[in-house]
Order: structure tokens, then C-alpha cells, then sequence
């Protein structure tokens, strides 16, 4: 049992470790120049750009060498997708700033993988942050990335910190002639990939709400310290996840509200029901924090119900045995007692003993405290 | 008493899993095309459609055996109201798509039965998701259900998981003639089946309320461990209440707010009052939450003063029986006291051991102990 | 004492009970039709109807038998205050709407007396729900009351479910030719109506403030469970009242922004004072609410510290008296003990166990638990 | 230290006396027509009117004996500052509103001095209500009174409670000739004397600040009951200092958003300015109020430590001496046992006890029982 | 370990220490004229008065006697930045005043360095106080300072408490041809100001989340008294830091919502990004505050379980042993028992002493107490 606190504690821990290691990225920047492009402190790794080119007739899907490449690509009228993953050089982003023309502080952003949900309006683009979240199974916790789109006129550019399952899951809707996305524009790709990270917090919110699910049935059944532990890494989870969330929603509520002509009036239901999904996804976490707040009343107050049960233990003990000792200890006395002499004495001392005894049960019974502690 | 506790655990934790079940058939969906339309994974039986078609003189009711056959009735000018119970398949939807013309998000959003309410107005019709509660008096625990509206031109198409006997009722007061339902148009049955939803909140706030007036009578005089699960699974149902009502408030905010022609200006006002009853029931939702938390203050504080009493009495008899086992003990050592040798030690003893109880008790009176304890 | 705290929680519990008895009477309409008309389901006793009407010089009272006689007073250019006192049937709120011509929805609203404060424009009338607050000395508790207020051209109608005697004194004030009601037009009754409402409010809280300044002394000289009795008890009113009060502060501020020519310019003021007072009834319950949850705080304190207290005192005992009983034990052993045999054993035996008893108390002392026991 | 605590509770109890006696003084006016102007019931001696009368040039100051003869003043050029001290008598009142013309409901606002602060823009006048706060060393509480003011063209109308250190040396200010003061209109010298009084809840806000200062060091090194006493005293003065800060900063708003000819432009800065120090008050309130409600946890959790360690010495004790009794006892019985027949006995006797002894205390050490409790 | 509370205790003390200080300064200004120009109480040390003038093509710094001497500077068209270091004398402020301009009251708001971050646009310039922050390692604090800023028309003048690293580091980045710096006018500058500002309160985020780490880790293996100092001393970190971050959202808002010619059109995204690294900052101080007081949650749990297991070792023992001493205590009793005749006697006391002592041990280890108290 001390190993599985210990693990469990290691983990809320290492949840911790992360999230202060991106303030430590972030604070590094502090003293440089705003727009100064610097790899991420601890990426490591080769990037890899991967390019779906397609419209309603053609599909082609290509690795790229070079940004530049990419850049032939966009400028076709087909909808480009320059998904780029891993680390972030400083000259893979001087590259998108020639191919691209997007502005210096978009790329300090997509460098800086430590940004706050955001959504910035330009004239030929729209830059969009969002923070994509997996379950990583094995360690019970949930780990984050940044992904940075840009979403021009004829293509969409991607950045994500590594590799994702969902986007090739995305590729493959493509390549399967998914009506809809073959048929519309790059901002509906934009929606597509917004919408398969949104859909991604509900799978987390499911693995959070079978944890929770466990936990209530635990703390009434068999509460231990590493119960306790539990509690603590849920409300850790649920304080990070919150801070991730609820700036999605005013980021989606303002890409609705965005005047842009990249844009089209059709994806905009679009749009507007992702945006549901990311308040009904925030709901959902505000009320798991509300049922592991409640799970923790639950807790401590068994832990006090617990110690009540143990004092009750001790007080019968005690009312009962100290004052028989006392009784025991007169008649060892080096006095010379009347009682000793008589002979009825010792089978009076017993009498006496049985008395006190069940007269001291009868009265724990009726105060309850005898029927509760069986209880 | 231990057979109740884990009932009421069980209820609890039966309502978390019911919540924590929707996440997963929402998230399920992740990675699948937006517009993709899958069974709910969880639902069984056959699906139901009945047809009410009335306008001010004439009433029929009918059941359907598909959509198609539905289109006609909405195509006259009557009022048809069509009620599909049941899972959504498909070929159902895909036949709402055909026969009414709705957008494929709307679809969706029928078929996945685990929506935040929301409201989408389109040009040819209002599209309402709300969520319908029942009490279950048998697990002592609430029910919820989703209902769509797709409110169109001549017609009101409802979904809803099962059969509603509210449903039953609405439909009786249209054939029995109610003059304002049968003059009015769909707008009008589209409030009044919200508002028949909405009139069972209030039924599942007297339930529950119910219960809060038996637990604030209970905490006082008698509470148990089992008081603390009945605390713990009123506080999740609120929980889980608030998050399906507040969205509500907006909703119909909304609706009043939406300039659709196919909401007439005499309808509002009744949308109005919907809104003000949606409020109200918030407002309950709130003060409830407010009372039971302070149930749990009282219980918490009633667990202490129970082991303060419990530890007084420990500490009472500890004071009184261990000065006297002491003076007890002495006069038993091998040692040959003098007191022993006198006549009058024996009697000494008695009154030196009476003297200390008398000392004892009148403190711990003076103190307030003893006279607490019996209280 | 233990009659005392069963009479606060039988009191708090009856609080609750009405607040759910109100629920209960709103949810028993559910499945009706929204406008349908049927006596609230616990109003006894008879309907009494009295007419003020007056202008600037004349002043007439009467008590009318049927609404339709008030209908004739209130086509005069004079101001007519028909104040309906007791049940509302349904032929009686019929009579209403035959003769001022109001919605049903109206109607039914003034029928259903568990309503929200709210407030509806209407191009003929104004129609306005508030909720009067009555403190009963005897039960120590709030009774709360529906007030319905209907201000025509002409007239002002007020449902009210039992006699105010605030209303009688402001007749008083009327037929003592007070020279602004008299003067002034039913938009001035009206808000003078609202302003004896929420006049009362004060006087509610005045006597809530001196159960709490009450509280506040006790809690710190003599706590008792009837004190954390009282305290609930507080706190629950509290909560009801909040959310009776938080509601009208938005419904004054909406007649003041209505834009009807029932409510002249020169009354604005006179609505803007009463919303004023609102807000400040509304500050007081706020603050009322920090003090007690402090007050509960101080409470929980000092259960935790009496036990301190109580532990202590065992403690104590315990570490004096176990060891001298152990060594008193040991010279009481069947062994041939070389103390005994001395002469000196048994004055040593004493002047041990003085030792000991000096140093604990030192030990104690300095520890500063038998300072602070007694202090 | 008993008294100390009952002075300390005193206090608390006489600040929450005086907040209800405000309510009272408020509530008696229930019945009452809304502009009856009645002194306040506690109110005692006699009203004092200062007249200062200045403008760049000239500087009078004169102590008037009825309002009509400020009247005079009032319509000259001149700046006329009127500061009426003392209980408002209902003559005095009825002469400012002969004089000044100002509404009836202004005049009940003056008189009853348990308003919340409010701002009312007339076209003649604007109408202020403040709220002064004053440290009283000595009862170490904070005194709260009302402040009137009436901005006219040329003048300035104040009326207090009780004399004002503060305004005597803003009289003195504008005597010594300060430019701006001099210079500038009534609009001006009103802002001046709200800026004095919101510069005194800094200094307030110091006192206080001390105090939690001090506790913080307390509560650490020292804690005793006395501390949860000053604990909820300051709560106490937090919570009743925020319900009067909150409203100004919303009434500065409203003056300065106000477009009264009354204000002029060049004076607005000065109004932004004092906004500014109100919401910086605010902020130190919610401040104190977060930092006071942390020494709550702290002593909380020092209390229950404390109580662990008592605990650890109690079950050190009786863990050590328990079986240490038991089996001296057992020699002790009239059993022939063999050990003690045995040369060895008593030595081996004492050899098992120090065994026991040094087993326990290394065992205790070991679980940091020991070595925490001394720590 | 003793001394390791006390010096946290210590530290925390101080923290408040310094922000009372900070009231007092500003609270001993009551009384005085609002634009009266007083040194700071606790300011010693010279005022240094550093310039750096440059363009694209120039670059100057040096250091003024005066600042009439800088006045010629900011007259140029080139970017002058004025850089005031150290108390400022109202001598100097004059000057101020003189050479540049400002309004009375900018000069004031310099003056009183306790300032909540503000901003006012006046005609000819933009004023703005920001706080600062910087981690003291030693004293384990984080240490504040006001740096107001004026932007003009050609000149940024910032007056600053004391020498700031991070302006070197900026003046460095002017020096070394940072091309956006060169290129761009003062509102470029006044924004990287700002930015180097929040930047730092990265780190400081920084240097708090790693103590939040460690203690997450030390709360679970090792919790200690001091622990509780430290949560306690986290807290208030982050109450002060919340109070001064959370008025920068709104001041930098503002900047960007201002219609003033002296920030371009070209610079807005940059006050926009900064206004993202606020809003950032905000979010992780609350999440933060969450975290830590999470742990305290923890901390209280465990202090609960800990006393939990010692009195359960405590009811173990004395369960046992208080019979078993009965048991002896009665065959030591000077009556003549049967049992002590018996020749199987004493066998079969051990026999008994020992049945009892298995059967509770199996007891409680089936209740799961000695199992936990070992785990």
C-alpha cells in the first residue's frame, strides 16, 4: 500500500513538474527581444512536415523537406494542410515568415509552446493557439501540447509539439472522400482539426469521470491514505484542465465573431457548434470539480466518523476496567479487610464485576455508541 | 444499518455512472466526421412515431410507420405534431434529412442524446435541445433524458430516448379541446411541450426537497454514517441539476431574443414565463445547494461535539480511577506502611477514595463537563 | 437544554417545510395548462375585497362584494386601490379579467403564490409580483407572503394571500390627507405599496441582526449545541431571504426602465429610492451571511479547542499516574525486593513519587498546558 | 488572559451592536410616509452650522445660527461651503428645503443616517451620501458615520454626525490660501472633501493592517484563544468596511459619468483620481480579507496539531507503562509463580522492563512520534 | 527544526510587513493637498537620471544632472527614454512638471510609490503605473516596486524605486541594433517596458511553482509544522501578487482601447501580446491558488489520519492490557481464590493472558487497524 501512494503521489507530482516547466520555458524568454525565435529549452527530436494537398477531385499527401516546398503548395488553389510536428528551429520559422508573410509575434507564439488559448485576426491569415490534451494511460495523467494554426487563404499550416493519432485519423477522412471536407475550404479543415482536438477533451473528461466514478465508491467503502492521494491528483488534474478550457471558449466565440472573409458564412455553424462542445466540455469540469470537493467532505468526515469509532473502543474499555482494577487493587491491599474474611467475599466480587459490567454495556447501548461501532 | 449505507452508496454512485456513461458515448464519437450518424451505443427497442395533426376544428392522431409518411401531414397547413420515441437509427435520420430538409449538425446533435441545451435558429426552422428530468422513486435517485425540437413552419417534430407520460398529457389536453392550443400554431405547441419539461423540474425539486426537510430533521436528532451518503448524493444530484438548467435560462433567452417569423409576437409572452419558471427553478437549485451545505457544517459539528463528549468521559474516569488504582496499589506494596498497622486505616482509605470522587465530580460539574454530557 | 434545541431545529425544520410546501404547490400544476386557474391547494378561509378610491379631495372606502363592482370605481378619474385579501378563486380571477382585461398568463401568476418577484409591461397595465416578509415573534421565524400588483390607468389592483397591517396604516396615511398620495396619480400607490414591503425587509433583518448579536456573544462565553442550532437556523433564513431579495432589486430597476406612460416622471424618483433601499436590504443580508459563517467558524474552534482542553487534563493524569502505579506494582511483586527490606524504602517510595509528580507539573507548566487549561 | 478575551469579544459584540442599531434606526421609519423627516432616535446634542465663504480673494469664516441665514450666502459668487454637525432636526431640514430647494426625498436621505452611499444628479444640485469611518484607539474598533453633501452652484451642503477632525484642516487648507482649492468652484471643494474622507479608510486599512501584522506573528509563536477572538474581530471589521466601500466606488463612477453642468471638466481628473484610491481600498479589504481567513487555517490546523502531540504523549505513556503494569501485576498474584522463586528473578524483572522501555522509545523514535513532539 | 518555522514565519511576517508599510505611506498623506509633493517616508539614497537617445541610425546615453538638461533631449525627434532612479524629490518632480508638463496629479501618483497600476490619457501623453516584481532568494520573498511611465510625443520618461536589471538589459538591446527598437517611436519602447516587466513576473511564477512542487512532495512523505508555514506563506505570496496583476488586464486594455495619436496603429498587436502574457500570468497565479490550497487540504487530511493512528495504537494497547491487568490484579486479592489452589493455575492464567491477547489482535486486524497503522 506505501508503493501505491508513493506512486500516485509521484504522479500529481510530475503533473506539477510539467506545468512549472512551462512557465520555466516561458520565463526564459524574459529580457529578449519580443519576436527573438530560440528552440523550446527542452525539445529534442527531428521535425517532420508532412503536406495533404487536395480539392474535390484530387488528393495528394507528401513529406516535405523545407517550408519553401510548401510553400508552391498553398499557392495553388487546391486546400493545402502543412501539418509541421516536433520541435520548432529557428530557422524552419524564419522559413514560414518568407513563404507565409505571417507576422513576427505569430511565430514568437508558435515557438513558444507554452501559450494561453488565443486567437489573432489578420488580413491574409488567422492565427489560432489551442492546447490538445492525451491520456497517457500508463502514468494516470494527462499530458498537453500546443497546437498553432494558421489558417491562410488556400492552406492550412499546423505546428504541434509531437505526433498525433487524431490528425492521421483526420488524413485518412480526407483521403476517404469525406464529402464535406473534400468539398469545402481550408476553414472548414480549420474547424475539422479544432473539432478532433475538442472531441479529445471529452475522451479525457471520461477517463477523469471512471476515476471519480472509482473514487466514490472507494472513500465509502475502504478509504485509505491513497485515497486521499487520489483526491488530491483528480483536483490537480481538473485545476489544469480548467485553466486550458475556459480560454478555448472565448477564443472559438471570437473566431465566430471575427469579420474575415477566410471565414465563410457556411462553416460558421460550424464553428458554432465546437463552440458548444467547448462549454458543455468546461460544464463538465466545473461539476467533476464540484463531486471531488463533495468526495473529499466524504472523506474527511469518515476520517472523523473513524476516530470517533476508535475513542468510542477506548472509553468502553477504559469506563469498564479502570474502575474494576481500582476494585481489585482495595482487596490486595495490605489492609486487613472485612470483606477478605467473610466468606462470600469472593463470589460478591464477581457478582459486583458482572454487575458493573452489563450495567456499563446496557448504558454504551443506549447512548448508541455500542450499536454504532458494530455498525 | 450497513445494508442501508451501501444502498444509498450505491444510488450515488449509480447517478455518477449514469453521467460519466453519457461522456463516453459523446466522446466515442471523437475522431468520426462531424455530420457521422451512429446509434447511440446504449440503446435498445424499437423506435416510435406518433403523428398528432390538428388545426382549430379538426384533431387526428395517428402512428407512422416511417418519416416519409410524416412529410405529408406537414405539408397541410394544420398544426402536425410528430413525436419519434425511441434510439435514432440512421436510416430515420437520414429520412428527416430527406423529408424536413435539416442541416446535418442538427442530426448530430439529435443523435447524440448527451447534449448541452442549446438552440439554433436556422431560416426555416428553430432547432431546441433541452433535457427532460424524471425522479425514480424506487432508486430514489433522478433521471435524464434529452428532447429535440425541430420547430418548422407547420409542424413540431420531437426526439426524445423514451416514452414521456407528460407527452401523454399534453396530447389529451389538445384533443380535449384546449382553446388556446388548438387556435395557436406550432410555436405555441413547441412552448407548451417546454413547458410541460420545465413544470418537471419543480417536481424534481419537491422530491428532493423532500428529502433535505428529512435530513435537517434527522442531522439534529440522529444522525449516522448513512446521513452523511444521503448528504453526499442530494449535494451530486444538485450538482448535476444546476449544469442541466442553467444553459436553460439562455436557451429560452435566446428563443424570446431570435427574430424568426416562425415565432409569432402573442407567443412570447408565454416564452416569457417559461423563461421566469426556468429561472425560478435555478434560483431553488441554488438554495438547496446552500442548505445542504449547511447540513453538512451542522453534521460535521455534531461529529466533534460527539467526540468531545465521548473523550470527556474517558477523561472523566481516567481522572477519578487512576489517583485512586495509585493510592490502591501502594497500600499493597511488601513495604509495611504504618497506615496499615492502624485501626482506622481501613475506613481512612474508604473516605480518603469518597472524598476524591465527591472532589472530582464537583469539579468536572463546576467545569460544565458533566452537566454537557447528559444534556 | 434539550428541550430548547429540539424547539430551534423544530423550527428551522418548519422553515423548510413551508419553502417546500411552496415547491409542492407549484409543481402539482404541472401537465396542466399554462393558464388554467385552480385555487392554490392549502388557501382556506374567505376572500375579502376593499376599495380605496380618492383624489385630491374626495376619499371613499367601501368593501365590495364582486370584483364587477370594482370595475365601475376604477372607470372614475380617481385613484381606486382595489385590495383583494385571502384565496384567489377561479371565478373571482375571471371576474379580473373581465373586467380590467389582463393576460391569463397574468392570472394565473397572481393564482400561483409561490412565485419570483418579477415584473411585466403591458400597454394598459403594469403587472408586478413581490414577496412580503412578516416576522413571527412566537414560532422565531420569517412567514413570507406573495403580493400581486396589477397598476392600470386609473387604478392599482393588489392580490395579497392574508391582512397586512402594513396595508391599513398606508390607507391611514392616504385618508390623512398625506399630501403627495392624495395628489399624486396610481403610479405613487404603487410605489408606495413596494415601499411598505420593503420597509418590512428592515425590520425582518433588524430582528435577525439581534439574534445574531446574540449569537455573537454566546458563541464565545457559553457555546452549547443549541448554539450551533441557532446558528444553522440563521443561516437557512437567511438563504431563503436572499433569494427572495436578490430578484426584486432587478424588477424595480426594470419598472424604472420601462418605458409606459403609467409610471410618470415625477414618480422615478420614488421608484429610484425603493430600489435603493432594495440594494442596501441586500447588502445587509450579504454581510449578515459573513458574519454568521464566522461566527460558525469561532464555534468549530472552540469544540476543537475544549478538546484540547479535555486531552490535556487526561494526559495529565495519565503520564503522573501510570508510571507511580507501575512502580507501586512492582514493590507489590511476590519477588523479595531489596527496597523492601530497607528501612528507608517506604519514605524513599514517597519521596519518588513527589519527585515525579513535581517534574510533570514543571514539565506541564512549561509546556503551558496547565497555564492554559485553566485559563 | 480570561479578561483579555472578554474585552476583545466585547468589542466585536459592541461593532456588531452598533451595525443593528443602524438597522433599527432605518427600520422604525417603516410605516412612515417616504419623506416624514424625523431625528434619528439616538441622536443627542445640539447642531452646529460652520460657514466658510471664499474665493480666490476673500475668506470668511462664521458660525451661523439657522439655515435662512446661510441661504444669503449661498447666493453670492462666492464658494459657500455650509457644514451642518450634529442631529438634523426636522425644522432644520424643512429650512434647507426652503432654502435650497432640494427634494423632499434628499432631505429624508439626510436624516436618516444608515444609508448606503448614493449619488442623486438633480438639475440644480447633486446629492452625495458617504460613508467616514474613524479609528477609535481605544476600543480598537472602527466608528462609521454618515456624510451628507448637496453640491449647488456656488455652494456646498454638509451635514455629519459628529465633528470632524479631518474637515477642520481642510478648512485650514483652504484659508492658508491652497491655489487650487481657491481657485476652483464648489465642484472642486466637494471633491476635496470626499477625497479627505476616502484618504481616512487608509488609515483605517493601516490600523487593521497592524493588527493582522501582529496576529501573524501571534498565531505562530503563540496562539491562544484570545487569538481566534481577534481573528473574528477583524473578519468582523472587514466584512462591515466592505459593505461601505463597495457602493462608492460605483457612486464616483456615477459622478463622474454624470453630465451635470454642476462638474466641471477641469474637475474630472480629481474625480477619476479619488475613484482610483476607492478601488485601492477595495483591493486592500478583499486583500485583508484573503490573508485574515489564511491565520484562520493556520491556527486551525495549529490547534490540531497540538492536539496530535498531546495525544502522542498520552499513548507514548500508557503504551510504555500499560504492559509494564500488567506484569508486575502478575507477580503480584498469589500464584506460586516459579520465576520468583528463582535468585534471578527480580533482576531479570527490571532487565525486561528497561528492554521494553528503550524497544518503545527506539520504536517511537522511529515513527518521529519523539522526535516531533520535542520538536 | 525549530529554528526552520521560525525563520518562515519570519519571512512571511516581513512580506506583510512591507505591504502594511506601503499603507501607511500612503495613508499618512490624508489631510495633505492631493497634489502635495512629499519624499516618500522610508526613501533614502541619490536619484540618478540615465538617458538613452537614439534613432535608426543613432544611439546616446548618458547621465543627467538634471532634468532641464533631459527637456532638451526629449525635444529632439529621435526617442529619448528618461530613466529615473531613486526617490523622487519634490525638487525634482517640479522639474517634471516644468520641463515636460504633467498634470499635478501624474505628479503626485510618481510621488506615492504604493500605487495600484493605473493608466490616464491626457492630451499630449499617456501615464501609466505598472508594479514590479523580483524574487529575493535569500529572503525567499517576492519584493515589489511602482515604475511609472510617460510616454510623449518624442520621450519615455520612467521613474523607478531602484536600479532594475531588466531596463540594462533592454537599454543593451537598443545599443546592440535591435531592429524593431530602432526603427519604431517611444510607444514601441513604453511597450517593451511594459513587456520586460511582465516578463519578470514569469519568473517569479517560476520561483513560486517550484516551491509549490517541492511542497506537494513534502506534504505527502514528510509534513512537518513548518510545512504549514510554508503553505501559509505561499498564499499570501500569491493574494499579494493576485492584487497587483489582476488591475494590469484592465490598464493594459485600456492602453489598446485608447484613441490617442501617441500609440500607432503598428504597435497595437504588441500591446495586445503583452495583454495575452497578462492575461497568462492571472491564470496560473489562480491556478496557483488552487493548487496550494489543495495541499492544505492535504496537509489538514493527513494531521487527521496521524492522529487517527496514534490513537489507534493507543485503544490497541489499552485494550488489550487494562483487561489483562484486571485479570491479575484479582488473583492478587488477598481472598482466598480457588484457582490459586489449583495446581494448573498459573498455566492456565498464561493460557488465558494469551487467548485474549491473539483474539484482539485478530480483531482489530480484521477491523483494518493494524494493518493501517502499519501501512
Amino acid at each position: 500500500m506505501v508503493r501505491h501512494t508513493e506512486t500516485k503521489a509521484h504522479t500529481t507530482h510530475k503533473r506539477t513538474k510539467r506545468y512549472v516547466q512551462r512557465i520555466k520555458d516561458r520565463s526564459e524568454k524574459a529580457g529578449q527581444a519580443p519576436e527573438s525565435l530560440v528552440s523550446p529549452p527542452g525539445a529534442t527530436g527531428t521535425t517532420q512536415i508532412r503536406i495533404v494537398d487536395y480539392d474535390a477531385r484530387t488528393f495528394n499527401e507528401a513529406e516535405a523537406q523545407s517550408i519553401e516546398e510548401c510553400g508552391t503548395y498553398a499557392k495553388t488553389p487546391t486546400v493545402t494542410w502543412i501539418n509541421v510536428e516536433g520541435p520548432n528551429t529557428p530557422e524552419l520559422l524564419e522559413a514560414v515568415k518568407q513563404s507565409f508573410g505571417v507576422h513576427p509575434l505569430v511565430l514568437e507564439d508558435i515557438a513558444t509552446t507554452s501559450q494561453r488559448p488565443k486567437v489573432e485576426v489578420f488580413d491574409d491569415y488567422v492565427f489560432i493557439v489551442v492546447r490538445m490534451f492525451r491520456y497517457n494511460d500508463k502514468a494516470a495523467t494527462v499530458e498537453e501540447e500546443q497546437v498553432s494554426i494558421v489558417l491562410g487563404k488556400n492552406y492550412v499550416l499546423t505546428f504541434s509539439e509531437g505526433h498525433n493519432d487524431a490528425f492521421d485519423i483526420l488524413k485518412q477522412r480526407i483521403s476517404s472522400n469525406e464529402e464535406r471536407l473534400r468539398v469545402t475550404g481550408p476553414d472548414y479543415l480549420a474547424y475539422a482539426i479544432i473539432d478532433v482536438i475538442v472531441d479529445q477533451y471529452f475522451a479525457i473528461l471520461e477517463k477523469l469521470g471512471e476515476r471519480i466514478e472509482l473514487l466514490e465508491d472507494q472513500v465509502v467503502t475502504s478509504a485509505t491514505p491513497s485515497t486521499l492521494e487520489e483526491i488530491h491528483g483528480l483536483k490537480t488534474e481538473l485545476v489544469y484542465l480548467r485553466e486550458s478550457t475556459w480560454p478555448l471558449r472565448e477564443v472559438i466565440d471570437r473566431i465566430e465573431e471575427a469579420k474575415t472573409p477566410l471565414i465563410k458564412a457556411s462553416t460558421h455553424p460550424y464553428f458554432r457548434d465546437v463552440y458548444d462542445h467547448t462549454v458543455h466540455a468546461i460544464d463538465i469540469v466545473e461539476t467533476f470539480r464540484d463531486i471531488v470537493s463533495g468526495i473529499l467532505d466524504i472523506y474527511l468526515s469518515s476520517v472523523s466518523l473513524k476516530l470517533n469509532e476508535v475513542m468510542k473502543v477506548l472509553t468502553i474499555i477504559g469506563t469498564i476496567f479502570l474502575p474494576l482494577a481500582f476494585i481489585a487493587s482495595v482487596y490486595g491491599m495490605n489492609f486487613r479487610e472485612p470483606e477478605v474474611a467473610s466468606e462470600w467475599g469472593y463470589p460478591a466480587f464477581w457478582l459486583v464485576t458482572a454487575v458493573i459490567i452489563i450495567a456499563m454495556v446496557v448504558y454504551f447501548r443506549r447512548k448508541g455508541w455500542i450499536l454504532q461501532s458494530t455498525a
